[in-house]
């Protein structure tokens, strides 16, 4: 049985299955379909050639000729949904999967006029999984560009002097917002977008969804999380480091030492084929020899609560999970490597990696160094 | 009758009507319910305490209570359609509106749940169009973002040399990517994220939807649009001015003369009641007075081929319009004035403010001076 036609209306920021599909970016929403093999993009005037050119699509469709089509059958204000039914008429498709996220109300409309819909569950395009040498690259171009993030970031502590509680850069108290700022620029010069950053330190960077704000304190464990989304092909970079701008204590010494000690343990058994729970085992195991406990507090989780790590593409976050899952690592995906510890009054501390998985050590789509403490 | 209980799954990015009811950013999808005037927010443990303390909820309860309700109910893996029947039940609600762009599948599984639901057409909260001085307040600050844009592209275009066809500034020739970045780097340091920013010289910027690439070139006009997105407050300004680095030509000030001539006289008759087009109008007949014709050609239209403004707030384009509606301006709603005129072989000019309507003359919710002949 061949497979159903597949119906999108999206724009390809908001569709990484979209941007997938199309092979090109598309700021507002647009019709696109699967038939047998081919894909079909309907544009409108004013992105048709550059879809011609830059697209993957077998076929492009001017919008205006649906329009025109509509109103030939009668609809004096043709919409999304009437030009859909122009598009699925000339291709004689009746049923159509759509994804998940496809609207409601061109769901409704269309089901009302007859066309038989039906709703992928899961994933649209299993194979985004499984990336190809020019995804690979456009990582690693995420990624240099996460990088030059991380570079203005340890720019500026190493430059800020501590004094007293503070660290004062410029005649002004360093804070994440100016860090985060520092790092936005970075990466557009890169060519990205990094919304989101985690400029974190001290009790902020324990709780892994504050992004930081205030004030940077010398002497405290700050998290930098930069994952940016590349304008040109729509892939991202995701790198964490945790710098200290002072000097750490013991204490803060053997956190880094064990989350680094994890990582590289997690790396060295990212291998095709092997389960996810696996890999995230290896980091639970070390936090646990060197004693870092993890448990449920009434004021949240310390310890390591999160998973190891994540698919990287299109999406932040996609398929394979590293973390409580059996599944095996497919060969020639694509994920990050994150373990982390979490302990208030003690701080944070996370590092992140990229790596691909072959049949063999995994190779690095992701490179900064590792030196963490900043002293003068 | 009350109206029926309104439902959302979405995020606040996307979403911007979740965002006007939410009154907080959220940057993952969450669930939002509307029954009679109480306003419901699901947040996981993880923004729970924020959506307290900055949203607009009258009641944010925790999606982890909401899963065990679900489990409790005998489903193994509570998702989305489960919390939502979850809360429903909470409240005794059979029957949700949801919006147009609502998820399709979580919009077929709940119907298949036997929750009644109907989607939307049109406006979800017309009330959006009528600003509030903190609005106003918000769009005005996003307007500074677009300044401070501006600025930093004139200051680029000020300091480069015409070196033949080329300007040439720090040993390099000036591109619409550099004077892009610095834009974006102006609007980032103001707060916002400007996207898809228009830099567009020459002919290049005859195509209304093309952002300007490769070297700009001297006595070019260089159509400059930003419109960006405040991070603290999801709303938006949205600025336009024309530079030329050079000298001008009699046919270029004469274009550059009747756009902001037609600005002007839009602008002197936005008022509380008057019909958009009749403000359009003005536009349409100050360039036909002044010779400038509107016409198809094969390559395109060349003319006033746009409408005259667009509301503005939390989406970049929104009720109401200033163009082919007859539909009067409501009193407190913010509106874009942008003639332009776009003939290639002589180049585009557009000059684009914002203003809120009122019963007298309309106020400024944007300012950059009218500037655009850069000469040495």
């Amino acid at each position: 049985m061949p497979a159903p036609a597949l119906l999108f209306f999206a724009d390809t920021q908001r569709s990484a299955d979209l941007r997938y599909f199309a092979g090109f970016e598309v700021h507002d929403p647009f019709i696109a379909l699967r038939t047998g093999r081919r894909r079909i993009g309907v544009l409108n005037a004013l992105e048709f050639g550059r879809a011609w050119e830059e697209s993957a699509f077998d076929v492009v469709h001017p919008l205006e000729r649906l329009t025109a089509a509509a109103k030939a059958a009668g609809v004096a204000r043709p919409g999304p949904a009437d030009h859909i039914v122009q598009l699925l008429r000339r291709y004689r498709i009746s049923a159509c999967a759509v994804p998940e996220d496809f609207p409601a109300g061109l769901y409704a409309r269309l089901k009302s006029q007859g066309i038989d819909l039906s709703v992928i569950e899961g994933a649209v395009f299993p194979e985004r999984e499984v990336k190809s040498d020019a995804e690979a690259a456009a990582i690693r171009a995420g990624n240099r560009g996460a990088a030059a993030g991380l570079a203005a970031a340890e720019a500026l502590l190493r430059a800020a002097k501590p004094v007293g509680r503070r660290l004062i850069h410029d005649g002004r108290p360093l804070t994440s917002e100016r860090v985060r700022f520092a790092i936005e620029v970075a990466c557009l010069e890169a060519g990205g977008m990094a919304a989101d950053t985690i400029v974190a330190g001290g009790d902020q960077a324990c709780d892994p969804h504050c992004r930081g704000s205030g004030p940077l304190r010398p002497n405290d464990l700050i998290i930098i999380d930069i994952f940016p989304r590349m304008t040109k092909t729509g892939y991202h970079g995701d790198m964490t480091r945790t710098f200290l701008r002072g000097r750490a204590n013991d204490a803060q010494r053997r956190l880094v030492t064990a989350v680094r000690e994890a990582q590289l343990a997690a790396l060295a058994s990212v291998r095709a084929g092997v389960p996810g729970n696996q890999i995230h085992q290896r980091c639970v195991d070390l936090f646990n020899e060197r004693g870092f406990e993890t448990r449920r507090t009434a004021r949240g989780s310390v310890g390591f609560f999160h998973g190891t790590g994540h698919g990287l593409g299109l999406s932040i976050h996609e398929a394979p999970r590293v973390g409580a899952v059996e599944r095996p690592l497919p060969l020639g995906s694509v994920v990050t490597i994150e373990p982390g510890l979490y302990y208030p009054g003690l701080g944070g501390c996370r590092i992140e990696d990229v790596v691909q998985v072959t049949t063999n050590r995994p190779r690095f789509l992701s490179r900064y160094h590792y030196d963490w403490e900043l002293t003068d």
